[in-house]
């Protein structure tokens, strides 16, 4: 396959732009008119054999959950998402057909989620690289949430349900079998690890409901919540009866003899959303503050409070661990 | 080598943000104010062994060389260089001290230019990927100069002077040993394999000057050209003898036993510009269309002549050529 055949292919697959965007594919740089004064950009690259399997996930799959993992950074920000740029490594072996079905999942995820997919690079690489740099915007940095902001008496929560993801790559590595679980649910369980949802609207109500920092669950709960931790200067103390787990969790971990609560907090790449915010939402969306919009968006996305931000040396400790999950106060 | 740590070091090599980038690294995306409504934005990747190979060339030069080709396209649109995105992808037997290698050549090019790198991924991966996206800004997009405006009678003209950078790559792969030149010009030319220059401040001022078409050569002048002929419905009609040759690139030509003006239209990653422009600028910089700082930059560059475009099917000719150009005007 020729780099340029991919090329022209992708104007294809990539066709429908913005109108914000002047220039996309096909030229030596994209042009795009930005929606507000401040560009929000992040990269996150998947590399086969590291960050998945060619084997075990189809080409769709992989372009989706690549950009999902790149737009799940600007959740994070509670900015709102507007291009895409992708970068991909193509090795010997894999077709126009393949790469083309990389994009498509990539597209279907943008269209989806209102983004651009306005440019890139592709080149030859010995292993399958899926790189995407997202760029959101914003009017006002003051509107963005970092990881920095966190302060004792904050409330710490979480979007959705944690663990789903880890218990459906056991699933696709077949590590467990499945067999307590009805069809639909092991289904729903690969599919939360294939095809995860970046939290972009819950993002940005947790942003505008006044949330002073946040971070997507890449790399589990316990590291995650420590890099706010360590950013913030604050002790986070979580409760693990407390996590959110998703449905069939607990049966993927019996199958693999683990205990689900910590697995739900060390299985990453569940996508959902970690925040710290002020005690007034303590029980659960702020109804009064916000409006029954803003409501309805966390409570389907199922806010959940997990624990609290207090004084005390930069950390992470869950209170009610036994010793599996201690050494992650120091972790970082 | 943990990603945390080199993440870590990274901020250090990176430091110096300029006043617009509000967060850089660390966090999950990077904010920057932008400095004209319009982000024009590229991406462009490099793999061990397809564009470089790391026993070749030293670490600096790979990462000066990746974000060096990434700006050169901001160079070739004409916008203003704001700020980079890298991606690393490290394999085992790669260390701290080497990754680190990478970004500080990165960032001495990104001091030169005025560039923050304000963000990025690393993670593992079986060879050495190094990609940089890149933001530029224009206030209007009508200031930007893409590949599709050429129009018969324009002059097409380049910077700085061809084939360097292939006789380079000769030297580096030990293709040729130069023992006709003296040590210094073959340093000159190792240089620009290695530590290509992008054309920033001559891509800016063929804008203001009018250029209608411009792209960076990086594949070669006879592949490059032929975009501009492709995106522009033009035939572009080149003469090889005008073609301005690096000094020493004639002496490697004849030891690798070719012709030196075909090896400098078809030798790549000189990263020169190549722009269509109105016949005003025929005799060279345009004095007095434009005044002298605007001169002394083009004339600082060395523009040179080297064809016209024509009416007729879309394509590149070389005028001049012998039978192993001829097959460039189909090539794409």
């Amino acid at each position: 396959m020729r780099e340029l055949e991919l090329i022209d292919a992708l104007e294809e697959v990539l066709g429908r732009a913005s109108p914000r965007v002047v220039r996309s594919l096909g030229d030596d740089a994209a042009v795009v008119r930005g929606r507000g004064g401040y560009a929000v950009t992040s990269v996150d690259a998947m590399v086969d054999g590291v960050h998945f399997r060619t084997g075990q996930l189809a080409p769709e799959d992989i372009g989706h959950r690549a950009l999902a993992a790149a737009l799940s950074d600007l959740a994070a920000m509670g900015a709102a998402p507007g291009e895409a740029y992708l970068m991909f490594g193509i090795p010997e072996g894999i077709g126009l057909d393949e790469a083309l079905a990389l994009a498509r999942g990539a597209q279907e995820l943008a269209s989806e989620a209102g983004v651009t997919i306005a440019g890139g690079d592709v080149t030859r690489a010995p292993a399958l690289v899926v790189s995407f740099t997202v760029v959101g915007w914003a009017a006002d940095p003051e509107e963005l949430v970092g990881r920095d902001g966190a302060r004792p008496g904050d409330v710490v929560a979480v979007t959705g349900t944690l663990g789903g993801a880890g218990a459906g790559l056991a699933l696709v590595e077949e590590r467990a079998r499945a067999r307590a679980l009805p069809p639909g649910l092991a289904r729903m369980l690969r599919g939360r690890y294939a095809r995860p949802t970046p939290r972009l609207a819950e993002g940005r109500e947790l942003s505008a409901l006044g949330a002073r920092a946040m971070i997507d669950l890449s790399d589990g709960l316990a590291t995650d919540a420590g890099h706010i931790a360590r950013r913030s200067g604050v002790r986070i103390e979580l409760s693990l009866g407390a996590l959110p787990l998703a449905d069939g969790v607990a049966e993927i971990a019996a199958e693999l003899g683990v205990e689900p609560r910590s697995f739900a907090a060390t299985a990453g790449e569940d996508y959902e959303l970690c925040a710290c915010v002020p005690e007034g939402l303590r029980d659960g969306p702020a109804v009064n503050d916000s409006g029954a919009q803003r409501a309805g968006v966390l409570q389907r996305a199922g806010l959940t409070r997990i624990g609290s931000v207090v004084e005390g040396p930069a950390g992470v400790a869950f209170v009610d661990a036994g010793d599996e999950l201690s050494g992650y106060e120091h972790a970082f």
